[in-house]
């Protein structure tokens, strides 16, 4: 059992109410490997970097059961850029930079030995790129994770619509859920998603938690209600890589196994936000995860028998 | 076993982004009575009202086990009118009209036959008449529920403090709970205010669902993800009045049974908005509201065992 990822290794700058960082490693495939590989190994990553990237940072990833065989290093550019600052509730952020560097020339390739994985995640990128990577599998994964943004809904909802029709799960936020589907009521909005392509729909909605449809069941998942809030940056991501990484742990993509591998993806992300960027995620062991989904349980568990 | 409930029995005119009504019966103690009267009877109303609320409504309320010896007629005023508009989303709302009519007169008077009652639910209200209300018991109730508003908190803010220092439960939705604080985070917004008084704290989050605090625990109770909100007035009433009819109905006021009653007034709330004022509360049985606390079970309930 294998997971593909593909998205973005970068730098970010971010500042927040609170603190900011200089040039810290970001970027979708970096947060998804981080989560998903306290959970399988090999994670197979795809991406691109520039000749700035530090190669400490691959070493790292590698040493965690990440193939990197896939990240292409372009030795006279530097790696994508992206800068923004979040506004006091950490839910909104402006954009201050973004230097797309490598980016602009991504054209990703699927070395051979990625061949016959069963879990493929695709972070957010122009959707012809996304549909690029699942056409070079020459055996179609079990399950195929999308997510996209409003900006690509906005600039390529052509090609977006066209990727929807070729996966399985489409992971967005609330907004984006609204705004492909034209609905404000987020169940009337899953209905016409899941009528789109997905069989499976996870709306992310931040610090109040994410929902899962699929067919008539909804499926809600808490945030943990967190003393700070240090930087959002890369918590969705991380929240895909616990997703996917559960789900291909225990190779079961029913949707009773998708609630609890909700639930991990939420435990992922709550530790991702209590420091800058993959910082938490590079401490936590396998004794912290358990006990934070431990926490989860007793945020929501109840004993209804007695109504 | 009987509750006691502080509140308006009042007039609304309604206005939605979808329809809107003339006036209708509302207001707070109403919600709540016809909410905690599916658990437990009597519930025994003090409220307000004038010579134009009609009869049929509290023979209604009385048929369902309303004691209404507590409700004050008065002959020549109107009884209190709200009218109010929601924006899109449903969850904000522009004030219309206050009329405030008997409600600047209300100084209510326990009757003789509620005293002994084991919980007690102020409604929102001036601070000064809730304390009123909970020196008139001769014997404290075992559970006093506060509901109080942002308004009490900038006006009031002296008598208000004084009342959390008698109730056992506070309810208050976020941006008020991050106000009485001054904390941004909702956790840290809990641990000062169960320093203030209330040993639970309640934090509505409408349609992102509820949190409980006690001491260093939290549970989390979601809304029901629905098609369409038809109207949120009242919802907040009626989640109280499902809260504290269950733990009256089950006479435990522990933490682990507090959250089963969360779960039960979010269920009793998803009801109140499927129709405008208590039209729904009115035709909901038994078996829908079981049928109901099952979708909640659905909702939340997930395996950890294999993680």
């Amino acid at each position: 059992m294998s997971i593909t990822v593909v998205g973005t290794m970068a730098f970010d700058a971010i500042e927040t109410p609170f603190d900011k960082t200089d040039k810290i490693v970001g970027g979708s495939a970096t947060y998804v490997a981080y989560a998903a590989s306290n959970f399988l190994k090999p994670v197979q990553q795809i991406s691109i970097v520039g000749y700035d990237f530090p190669l400490e940072e691959l070493n790292d990833l590698k040493s965690r059961g990440v193939a990197t065989e896939g990240v292409e290093i372009i030795a006279d550019k530097k790696s994508f850029f992206w800068s923004g600052k979040y506004h006091l509730d950490m839910n909104t952020r402006d954009t201050l930079v973004t230097d797309l560097n490598v980016l602009a020339d991504f054209n990703p390739r699927v070395p051979v030995s990625y061949q016959g994985c069963d879990f493929l995640m695709l972070g957010n990128l122009v959707p012809a790129i996304q549909r690029s990577v699942i056409e070079q599998f020459t055996k179609r994964p079990k399950l195929i994770v999308l997510d996209t943004m409003n900006f690509w809904i906005e600039t390529a909802w052509e090609d977006l619509k066209n990727v929807f029709t070729m996966v399985d799960v489409l992971l967005v936020n609330d907004s984006e859920a609204r705004q492909i589907s034209g609905e404000v009521s987020l169940v009337k909005a899953a209905k016409k998603i899941l009528t789109m392509g997905p069989k499976f729909l996870i709306v992310k909605k931040g610090e109040h938690g994410a929902l899962l449809f699929h067919e008539n069941n909804v499926f809600f998942a808490p945030a943990l209600p967190l003393e700070d809030v240090f930087d959002p940056t890369g918590a969705g991501d991380t929240f895909a890589g616990g997703f996917i990484g559960y789900l291909a742990k225990t190779e079961d993509i029913s949707f009773e196994n998708m609630k609890t591998a909700i639930i991990v993806g939420s435990a992922m992300a709550s530790f991702c936000v209590e420091k800058f960027g993959v910082q938490r995620l590079k401490e936590i062991s396998k004794e912290d995860i358990d006990e934070r989904l431990q926490q989860f349980v007793q945020l929501v568990n109840f004993d209804i028998a007695l109504v």
